[in-house]
């Protein structure tokens, strides 16, 4: 890791004469990704291969695929292309030898973000600097998911220093909406986000989230996205923007298309010992007491409709409303929650992030002298470098508001009716659906719980429609970011609707208790399959 | 905590003439604490209060104590002062009135560093600018304390910014070794190791430890002395130098005359849910399956002699020597660690505490204008502060370094014979015993333990003996400090026998592994617990 710094430092001090035009590199890494897709769709022939994509995107849950591979229904080799279809003929072959899968998770496809090391690729961060630095070792988790049998099958796209909600970067372009290109699949774990909802071969893509680039493009588009805490899952071996700053954590965390699979895998995680693997992650395995706990008995739920900045449009309300109803309906305890120290969460928040006064973004982007995308160019603008005294200070606050959310949670703000402190609490993801490229800018709703450091599962609970659209909208904007995003529904509601875009629900939990969030979660989800059921 | 920094700002600003002579300051705190005593000695008589002082000090097991209160045998309030009066009052009327104990410490008497908060009364880290300026709440620790029904009797003696292992500063001066005044009982925790080694009522100290600040003391003052992992018991509402540094993390732990005590008072944390009064704990409730896990079979036992920079005094060579037989003879295995990493860690800790380029502590020592001890003098003055993307470079070789420890616990470094990995590792606690003042300079001993964050206990395992100084010595110093360690063991060796000074040992656990390391550390104790049986 010390050597990263010390190539950064040299390229640094070199003049522009010796380097490469950025775009030169540019073209070489896009030249090798279309060979790569070419020779791909030469050895196995595309017909076969969009069969097996096929028959397998039928099914989401992880669980029935491996058992279907495991049985010998599917053969992964088909599926998968390069590195990976060698990969998939070993497990194909051990499967065939022994009669024994190699792990729960064999043949299962997954996609990383282009943060992930995987031996012998770059992890780029959406840098042209980056790019042509293969990494020398697997990262752990990527370590863990192969020992598990499971098949990484591509790297995909995020942002440039990947600190925004959208995904554009110099190197590889734009993350297009699949479903309109002027609208962006979200970010930063965006090319997951996109090839995941048009039920691709990958099973489950690999993110991280430092500010709700898991949440963000999971709500975005329709998909389940999970932000464990911190210590839950293993981060050596990720790459990642300010690189070194641990006081608001990022985490690792999987999206997928079926919350069965993300419990399936976080259940296997908790078996491999984690932390046995990595030394930054907590020793505690998966607590099925906790999970079954909550799945057991009514839950008690804190509702927040609204973080008193900005005010979320009428279809995130709307689904909010009737989750609600379907909670109490279905005997589970609903009452409010408030935003009453979120604001300052997020001053302290943004004050972390651009500690360094943009040196470590700015270090990055001098390595290829490639241009900043228009909201990296703002973020290292924001300030000066503080000092390590100040920062001290500043984490100072940190754990006190830490402290203050944990009273607030466990004494301060109980159920009025049973006295009753919240299981789980629920909120929007975002004040707004997917939106056009360039929109995106409050990450209030998703961010707090990096600087607390709490779990939180996003989970896709309806989409845009009619009555939305109708809904009386008119008020007097708070803020800039108010009428920012007031002015974002009225300009773009009826392309929404024509859309008929996704809208998510956050279920955010304690510290480290993840499993109760994924109970709580299937629990609500569960009560949206059963409308769909009895809808159709 | 914000309001702290403000203040210092303010008084930093401010001109000498508005200040008052710190030493006015001094003369003020010191009469406080002179007449708190005499009205102590008036309130109950001194007879009185040894009677009782001795009736406990006979018994070191907090739980047999505990019992013993519960049973009516002895009144709490006899044994306190002041508030610890009015409180011990309270506590006896429950008892009366209920049949039953406030909590499984009912009674028991403790203190605390100077460091905790405690409501009304100052934490001044040994800086005369913290005098007057009592806490406002009391820490988590010592709320938590009271729950359970412990009294706090009184706050103890600590070095000037907390930040060496040894005890002076300006406004209380220097403690001294119980057995000799030109000797040091050690510090951070020093006036906690005094006190309990005089088999004083304080039943438990609570001390903190960055680098070695509760093992050291205890070492040196033969005593049990627990330094768990930081995310293991509450920090919060505790003062620390360098507050806000937390990539090099402190914990918080406990020094007693027995390792039941430690042991006892461990288990109830764990029932009292740490995590949920403190958000910086893990929600690790106390294992019992750890604990007898490893009380129930053969150890296997990484043993490190030596640092490979500064070479220990032979009783603490002779003492792990022994160790190791008494170990082996026991049916455990125990295989040779080595010291790779030990020299990078400590480098790159040293780098961490001199981060802010001693602003920290400056502004602390000009907040009254007192002197700096000649300790923090050298430590404030050992470079300029960093910038905050280096100081991520730093965390970025710092997690590099624990993730290698990990790998070289896990997989690198395991018994020859056997192929198991160490349970725990046993090592000496410091090159050195209690020396004269101002001898204290290689903490690294102990202080790699903190980086990593692992559990470490220190336990007392014997006393210099005549063939201690017989021992060979002469050789050629490996460095300053290893020159400097030759040459305090050849000036003080007479006395270090005259005055039978303890030896103690540590012992080591994986991070969170605190139920492991305690059981270790019973299975040690009781062998030297057979061997004194043995020998009387």
């Amino acid at each position: 890791m010390g050597s990263m710094a010390t190539t950064t430092m040299t390229v640094h001090e070199t003049t522009a004469v010796y380097r490469r035009p950025w775009q030169e590199i540019v073209a070489e890494k896009r030249r090798a990704q279309a060979e790569a897709i070419v020779a791909f769709e030469k050895s196995n022939g595309q017909a076969v291969v969009y069969h097996a994509i096929i028959s397998i995107s039928d099914e989401d849950d992880i669980a029935k695929v491996a058992a279907s591979i495991a049985r010998g229904d599917v053969s992964a080799e088909k599926i998968l292309f390069d590195e990976a279809i060698a990969r998939a003929r070993q497990l194909d072959k051990h499967l065939a030898q022994h009669g024994t899968p190699v792990g729960p998770l064999h043949g299962i496809p997954m996609t990383l973000k282009d943060q992930f090391d995987v031996r012998g690729h770059d992890s780029t961060l959406g840098y042209v600097g980056r790019a042509g630095k293969p990494a020398a070792e697997n990262a752990v988790l990527v370590t863990m998911l192969e020992s598990l049998g499971a098949v990484i099958i591509a790297k995909t796209n995020l942002p440039q220093s990947i600190m925004w909600s959208e995904t554009d970067n110099p190197l590889w372009g734009k993350t297009v909406h699949p479903q309109d290109a002027r609208y962006t699949p979200g970010g930063s774990t965006g090319g997951e986000a996109a090839l995941l909802s048009m039920k691709g071969c990958s099973m489950m893509g690999w993110g991280t989230d430092i500010g709700g680039s898991i949440r963000a493009p999971a709500h975005m588009m329709g998909l389940y996205g999970f932000k464990p805490s911190s210590a839950r899952l293993p981060y050596t071996g990720v790459a990642v923007s300010t690189e070194g700053q641990e006081h608001v954590p990022s985490s690792v965390g999987p999206l997928a298309r079926s919350l069965a699979s993300i419990e399936y895998t976080m259940r296997l995680f908790g078996g491999q010992k984690p932390w046995s693997w990595d030394a930054r992650c907590a020793p505690l395995p998966w607590r099925d007491d906790m999970y079954n706990g909550a799945l057991g008995r009514p839950l008690t739920v804190g509702v927040l409709y609204d973080d008193e900045v900005v005010r979320p449009h009428p279809p995130l309300t709307r689904v909010l409303r009737e989750t609600v109803a379907r909670l109490r309906a279905a005997g589970h305890e609903v009452f409010a929650w408030d935003a009453s120290l979120h604001a300052d969460i997020v001053a302290v928040q943004d004050a972390f992030y651009s500690a360094d006064g943009g040196e470590d973004i700015r270090r990055d982007v001098a390595l290829a002298g490639e241009p900043m995308i228009p909201h990296v160019a703002k973020l290292v603008e924001r300030g000066p470098a503080i000092s390590v005294y100040d920062y001290w200070q500043l984490n100072r606050r940190k754990w006190a508001l830490q402290q203050a959310y944990l009273a607030k949670w466990n004494t301060t703000l109980k159920s009025p009716a049973t006295e009753k402190t919240a299981d789980v609490l629920i909120m929007p993801p975002m004040p707004h659906t997917a939106v056009p490229h360039g929109s995106c800018r409050w990450v209030g709703y998703t961010k707090v719980w990096n600087m607390v450091d709490y779990p939180a599962l996003v989970l896709p609970a309806g989409r845009v429609c009619k009555g939305d659209i109708e809904a009386e909208w008119a008020y007097a904007p708070r803020n800039e970011f108010d009428a920012w995003n007031a002015q974002l529904w009225t300009d773009n509601k009826e392309d929404m609707l024509g859309l008929g875009l996704p809208v998510g629900l956050q279920i955010i939990g304690r510290k480290l208790e993840e499993e109760r969030v994924l109970a709580a979660g299937k629990i609500i989800d569960d009560l949206f399959q059963q409308d769909k059921k009895s809808e159709s």
